[in-house]
């Protein structure tokens, strides 16, 4: 049966797809996207979660140019409520979660403003989950009491200042869309004498192409470009690194180097 | 047919269950219990992800008991290994994520020195999790670039350091298993001039027997008495804590008392 525009009972889900691999959405968030509409998906989401929207589900992608992410944030917001008052339930499919930096909380306000019921799907935040895979415990008893996890693109290109304040904890630091700013990281962490600190680069996590430098920081930069590590990949510091699997034969290689 | 003990072929998988609703683990963490010969599982877990085990699977309830944390985590450790060399592909199946203070770190260390096979399948972090169903955003342009999830439960039973740290930034603060030390941060922020920052406690989140409370720091003891929250339940602190639907009208009525 055709939908009519008589019974539109508009709703916006949030949902958040996960790192990457299509395994790694909630089954909560397959069900949202099962009953939706609308699917309105980022570049950062794995396009095959789309196999779960029914037939008549419209899809639309709405990945961002970084050079005009504002205009594009506005056209999103916009998108989201005309269709849902025209088509009644719009999923919002986002990379990872959708309040780790997705702007997500934005997405709500506005939507709000119009009456719109809202929901949220929590997903798997890559800074939990590519750090999971990749067996390096966020936190651990006698090591790290707690882990922080810090934009590297804020709204105004700076480095944030919680990471000046990062730098002098024992918490784990997940940086997130901060890879351009590695070196300008890797030098903060130096003149704080942690040149010694473990530090990983996961790029692609989850994925077939995923890559992965290991290092110090005093020698990540050279470990980057040694195993080809670009954009986008997020960053983790602090001595749970050194809990990788490949880690210690690294570490003894660094010594081997450094003697 | 029935399994003979000739193939065996060891391998432990942590599997973060998720905050409590079943249908908050991902799909992949699915597939590992569907493929499971053992599944320990803890008492955060909810047992109805049992319902995907295969039938031949053994299920083995090792939920800890606060009296003696150590010994059973030595037991469980025991655990792991001799039912993965005696039975296959065991899975232990953690609420939350393995890693966050979940003490899966722990155990692949133990897992490892007998050479055994191991992978992580990560779940949603309460942290991330109950927020988000909250629709709480942990980050959000222009009021918080980062958010720290901290351990209110460190292994000697003091406030952890990163708390004296975190009361300084603008991180929104997510603490775990802290709900006992409640009074503790709250004189800790009030010591800091942060009484009139907003914060958040969710008891039971995702499930039916939720309960959250809203306030700030200056009222949230009072919140808490008067909506019967308890233990066990996560804390957040921030101004993102302002963007809960309910806290509008709950900021007025803190307002018209101080008046």
């Amino acid at each position: 049966m055709q939908q009519q525009n008589i019974h539109i009972e508009p709703k916006v889900t949030l949902v958040g797809a996960g790192p990457g691999d299509i395994d790694l959405i909630t089954l909560k968030g397959i069900k949202a996207i099962r009953e939706a509409d609308v699917v309105l998906y980022d570049a950062l989401v794995n396009e095959e979660l789309l196999q779960y929207a029914k037939p008549s589900c419209t899809k639309i992608y709405v990945g961002k140019r970084a050079e005009r992410l504002s205009t594009s944030q506005d056209y999103i917001n916009k998108l989201m409520v005309d269709y849902a008052l025209t088509h009644g339930h719009v999923v919002r499919l986002k990379g990872g979660d959708p309040f780790v930096f997705g702007r997500g909380g934005e997405e709500l306000d506005y939507i709000r403003q119009f009456n719109i019921p809202t929901a949220v799907v929590p997903g798997i935040s890559s800074s939990i989950g590519l750090t999971g895979l990749q067996q390096i415990p966020l936190t651990y008893r006698g090591i790290s009491e707690s882990f922080w996890v810090i934009t590297g693109s804020t709204s105004d290109g700076r480095l944030s200042d919680d990471l000046y304040k990062a730098v002098e904890t024992n918490a784990t630091i997940v940086v997130l869309m901060g890879y351009s700013k590695l070196q300008q990281i890797v030098g903060l962490y130096q003149s704080h004498g942690r040149g010694n600190l473990p530090i990983a680069l996961i790029q692609n996590g989850s994925l077939p192409n995923e890559r992965v430098a290991l290092g110090t920081v005093n020698t990540i930069l050279e470990e980057a470009s040694r195993n080809g590590v670009g954009v986008p990949a997020i960053i983790v510091l602090g001595e749970v690194v050194a809990k990788h699997q490949s880690f210690e034969a690294l570490r003894k290689e660094i010594q081997y180097l450094e003697a």
